[in-house]
């Protein structure tokens, strides 16, 4: 029997069950037995994002469907709780964050090293695969990494958020030689600006279309903020105040939206030879002048979750280059009514950045 | 006084100017001084390029207009005539095909050794530069590279085309592990092919919307043609029959029409982690399923021109990887009549691929 | 009970062992049990390589002792006997090229796409693994890989070697502009020498101190062959000639010796910019002028095996790019005594390049 | 007649001439006619380099020999007098610092990014070429770059030893993921350490013989330091030290020594896959473990000069990511005695790690 079956004097592993449309429930999660390169994790703290939002008003996600019951969640850290016999370098006791995705290491882009790409990933929370919002789990060891001293377990569970900006960073090539336009301060904006600037862009212009979110975008260390409209016929005119905010050309372009707007401006703004990095996912179809931003060797380049990122993440976070802690706004605990407050809370939006779950 | 102007037994410089749309006249063209670096060369054979067709009849292309006439042409090979006081390595006699384009060498593109997006380009025919279809130019002797002895003048000429073939492969890093898609079967895609091929691509897919344009690529060495439609709606069906042609995946797609229904199946058609490379310019804003292909990190990458192509494509045409010669469908003198005569044969399209003027 | 184990008109699974120095045994080999994800092979081809011989006479190679019997072979082919219940690319009757190593995917090395450096790489006939000169093995099945039509079990039996010769190929960024020059024509000089053609080199040049060995190389395609001696005090001398031979720098050196004065050689014809595969291991330490050479920007770059070489090697025997068949100079059976004839042919040298035994 | 001829009114330039081993004169210097593209700068701050004082001692460095009297120093900065008629970017009066080498941009390495590697570059005081240890020099205005308010002339004459430095940096691709080891704590040892900083290496070790050496280096901000002997049988137990000190693998060292010694260290401290950048140069021709750390993968690349560093080397300062003001130990007049006097304090070491003249 996999732990979490009640037993006597067990405990009863609980977790919180996406069952319908907005509809959470905390129920029993059956854990399965623990392999020999495995390790079962107690969670302490985890962290709501937009796709966990999404697929509780929708049940879906991008092409992932929910068709049965899942357990929701995947930005998460906690404690071990014991280790599979094959594990060396963890043991019980041990504070972790956990990278959500199990790839298949058989596969082409495994074996090239792009295993975010596995057609075969398995990771936390991607139906049909259950979440990490629960008492515990059980999860590779390799994907738990230990977190240094001074990081707590809440900037543990910010490493996934956190991968997304890294893995742009990476794949946006940022150095210190990279001055950055980020289009958008929502979540994702923030962390993938807080990322370039650990990876040594010495300027950052960032714009929004909210003043609030700028506020945050500013106070986190932007060098300029600029309040946009969403009128695609401002380009232009924005485009001409981002190159002046930048004081020079815009060597890389972030789009953590996914407009036509916001693509047009990121496709205008860059200057030839550069790199249009597209993360946010706001339009599926797009309208944008793509050709004359290749024919000026814009690059347009994009990211499919990360690779290799809690080890740098959690380097960032030691170090100081990276605080996190600003962007958690609100703390809930793991009962039935706080799993649905809390959801609410972070579908509201508002000055809502990061939800997080103390369990 | 430069070359070209008439004096006692000196041949007068003929060029063929652009003066008003759909006029060119041949007229007299004062040569420059010969600097320290330059030499004076005698074109031989001068292709038509779209662009310069583009130009006859509107007087622009993309951003550039012909304000003051303009003398025309920059695919080109002749033979040295006049080598500066400081040029080495070429003497009068030599055979050379021409770079187009002067750069500055000043600014930070060319240092950075991406001189084809420098910001001061001097190119052949865009104006306000002349261009090349003349009796002489007067040109800088490190962009004159010499013919090996198997590569006629009219092949030199070619590897102006051919270098657009070049750098895309280059920009896409096309090897022999890269499985490649072509859309679009006009001269430009015809060379990227070619030029695919040379690079090593295993296996190449053509596809376009006429038989006969199908048909000289299957000549020209395609391993499948695909026939499609310009409808839209017909995407997700001629996706299908491309990675079916492919036996596999598609590493990199290349649209050398530019139309959003082109792109879309580009981008659609291409595997998880590969590339699509924009050359082709049909439309100028494109309406295209960016978001996906981002999400699956298949990365976006334009040209401008090309860079250091010359010494390959030379090799490539001297060791017989490329074969250009069945590209060149149709020949003129350099009369007024039949420079009129070429650029309406190179204009219909038809079956002309390649129009060469020999002088 | 393994496979392998003699039961009731079960065939008994039989191996070479290395039992002692100079003492190989054909001795019944368990196999172990088949896991879900693993195939059974049926050995039809298997090549003696360098580093087989190296621990028959020596019990050692590098770093690595023989301490208990060890089944001897790593280059092989065969044809599947039996798949596990997780695999779905292979069925009975598939014949197939093994790759010889299993590599963790739980390490850096392995997630970062370097999975030839993974520490705790279990190689076939490297101790105190068992290697393939067997009658079966039993092997993951995503580390078999299906041989095309056209090519024979021998040649996918050569893929092993021939991987030496790509990997070294893509570490030095051979392309269709890259001047090579292979230092030592014995059989990874040669291997390296078809691949380097096959990843474009124009142009080849190959030095050894044996005629007969230059001969095979010019016969498998060289462009120039250059006999050289062993003391130092010719470098200089030969320097120049490779340099003539070459028409032009040398952009990529291939040392397939690594003696001190190959290394000399290699690091003083390359061109600044250029690089130096190390890939043979003649000398451990080694006194080359190293500095004059940095100063150049020569970079040294080595190999550890390979890595995805297998599909890549199919394509290029499959497309008939290279042709590994006359590589091929000797073929023995699986007796005991055809085993010690077959090693003491690959030991003695002289005019066999592969030894190999069809099972 | 060039600036600096003496005439009406005008002053003389004067320049440090080099006319005999040991031995500098100042006298007159007079300067080339300004072309068009060229800047007459008034020269305020000059760095006295290891190179120039190996000049001074021997009149040769690596392969140069100084023949004819020649002015020396190459690391400067300082202010624009006038300016060349095709000049946009600088006025007289703008603060500059100069990068010393001009290169043909005409040859294949120019044309490719890799000026640096440029086989006609004319370089400051590298012979025949006069250096800039005068009043006033003429240079490209594309070579002068204009100083951030808040960075001094001498610490734009620094640019040219940290340039080393970044560029050794960027060879060896130092990010926020690389754990660094520098061999040498002399001056290019320490501007290894601050670029690599500066680049985002999360922990740097770094070793030296001299003990006030290490202590520089620590308060410049090396992680650890160790002290090492120059007997090379200490290699395998500092090897360990290292590692321990590093606290896990040493992904990039560089050897700013250049002895067999350092070298062997430096190969053997690296992990698999790791690079090793060979900055000093000791030894002309070396002993070292090459073959083991070439089947490791540790590539071993090397450094020419620079190239593009003066931007990103400003920026380093402006943004205080570097400060290089403790480097400069030591400073002089521009007096016959006081140069003198400034060579001797460079030859002898000691406590002098830069020593500058204010002009």
């Amino acid at each position: 029997m996999g732990k979490g079956g009640k037993s006597d004097g067990e405990e009863q592993n609980m977790a919180a069950w996406l069952v319908a449309i907005n509809t959470l429930k905390i129920q029993p999660f059956n854990l399965p037995a623990l392999g020999p390169y495995d390790v079962r994790v107690r969670m302490k703290a985890v962290g709501i994002c937009g796709s966990d939002v999404h697929y509780l008003k929708t049940l879906r996600c991008a092409d992932f469907v929910v068709k049965e019951p899942m357990v929701i969640g995947h930005e998460c850290a906690g404690v071990i709780e014991e280790v599979g016999s094959d594990v060396k370098d963890l043991v019980p006791g041990d504070r972790v964050a956990l990278e959500p995705g199990i790839s298949c290491w058989r596969c082409t882009q495994c074996k090239e090293g792009r295993y975010n790409l596995c057609p075969e990933m398995k990771f936390f929370a991607t139906p049909p695969v259950h979440g990490s919002l629960a008492n515990q789990v059980v999860h590779p060891a390799d994907l738990c990494f230990k977190l240094p001293d001074n990081v707590s377990l809440e900037e543990g569970a910010m490493c996934e958020p956190l991968s997304v900006g890294v893995h742009a960073c990476r794949r946006a090539d940022i150095g210190p030689e990279t001055n950055v336009l980020v289009m958008g301060a929502g979540p994702i904006g923030l962390v993938t600006m807080l990322a370039a600037r650990a990876f040594g862009a010495p300027r950052i212009v960032i714009v929004d279309v909210e003043d609030s979110r700028l506020s945050v975008a500013k106070e986190l260390g932007a060098d300029e903020i600029i309040k946009v409209s969403t009128n695609i016929k401002d380009v232009e005119a924005e485009v001409e105040l981002i190159q002046k905010a930048m004081g020079g050309g815009v060597d890389v372009s972030f789009d953590c939206a996914g407009f036509n707007k916001t693509m047009t401006t990121a496709l205008s703004a860059t200057r030839a030879g550069g790199k249009v990095c597209l993360v946010g996912m706001g339009h599926h179809e797009m309208t944008v002048p793509l050709t004359p931003a290749a024919a000026r060797e814009v690059d347009v380049v994009g990211i499919c979750r990360y690779k290799n990122t809690w080890p740098l993440c959690l380097e960032f976070l030691r170090s100081g280059k990276i605080d996190v802690k600003p962007l958690i706004t609100h703390r809930y605990g793991f009962s039935q009514k706080e799993v649905e407050e809390a959801f609410e809370t972070s579908a509201r939006g508002g000055n809502a950045i990061k939800v997080m779950f103390n369990l």
